[in-house]
């Protein structure tokens, strides 16, 4: 039974290499689990083989800078001549659908999320060691010297800004970073400021106690 | 892997008849747990087989009232002529071996210990309703109708006091509320507060980044 039936917006990040996409492809991996992700807006052209609606949301440059100047993102970025956005809407359809909504997010954004959302829950994600990280990033194979130089650079600029986030996991192992992801979620459903209303009309008493 | 090493003192509260104990021992049963627990001071006689240091402290007087004023409680009580508290010393001991503290305390105690300690963290108990929590009293059998009205009017002026509490956990199963407060504790461990600076020591760079 959970007191706060809102779903949270779970924010993941972390250093360039460190695995955050793994780690959220295996909490979509679990049985049941009731997690969902937002579809981004885009105002690059539509490839081949994409889907309005699942790939991306593919719209003008003007009516994406409408909605940019209307507060209508949760966050977005201009890249290589296009933008990329979250859609405020429909982060906020998800969460009151009581969905967890899982969200991969670039270091830098996590002010923009908090600035929207004070309540989304932030989780900086790291490698046991900084040499693990190296290890992976060299080990992947497919980039030369140069590209792999440039994305020890890019981590090491990313490591500090750890103290941004609400929690820090380890990925020692996808299996148990995806675990105390579960546990913070979990966790934060308890908090006593997401639930003590709900708590407060479960005891038929809502507008008599007031909270420090 | 935790980034926090030091345990975490864990305080359980709820309304009278909630059953805080009965999960406070679900925890303690689980196989491989890290949990303790503190002995109690006493200024009470030792009743024929306790046992110093397992059972309680016993002390004078003069020696409970010269700790009270030296600030070596967590929290104590005086309670039909005899004082009962937990001493600082023991608790911080606990603490600094890495083993969680579970502490079972009165619903207003809380205050007590969070200006001793800032960073315990405090679980309010709840039943899934108000009248559950009724029923359970009324079913234990052994005390007087008169006995029961007490009690449920003890609970009623309790359950307002969530709001002093950093969690709220529902006690709908008692392996539920204690699969819940398992999720608290390993959440609370990778908050950036508590483990930042393990972080920044394992980046090799404690001094240069601050916190905001």
């Amino acid at each position: 039974m959970k007191l706060n039936e809102r779903g949270l917006l779970v924010v993941l990040s972390g250093p360039s290499g460190v695995g955050k996409g793994t780690v959220r492809k295996s909490l979509f991996s679990q049985k049941n689990h009731n997690y969902t992700f937002s579809v981004s807006m885009t105002t690059r052209e539509k490839r081949p083989g994409e889907i309005e609606g699942k790939d991306y949301y593919f719209v003008s440059k003007d009516y994406f800078e409408k909605k940019i100047k209307e507060g209508g993102f949760l966050e977005y970025t201009y890249f290589c001549g296009n933008y990329y956005g979250t859609p405020l809407d429909k982060v906020e359809e998800a969460l009151d659908s009581g969905k967890e909504l899982i969200l991969e997010i670039e270091v830098n954004g996590c002010r923009q999320v908090k600035e929207k959302m004070i309540d989304a829950v932030t989780i900086f994600i790291v490698p046991p060691s900084k040499e693990a990280l190296y290890e992976r990033l060299k080990k992947r194979g497919t980039e030369s010297d140069y590209q792999i130089q440039e994305r020890i650079a890019k981590a090491n600029s990313e490591f500090p800004l750890a103290y941004q986030y609400d929690y820090i996991v380890v990925n020692d192992s996808i299996e148990n970073a995806a675990d105390r992801i579960r546990a913070i979620i979990r966790a934060e459903h308890a908090k006593t400021s997401r639930s003590i209303y709900k708590y407060y009309e479960m005891l038929g008493d809502t507008e008599t106690h007031g909270q420090e």
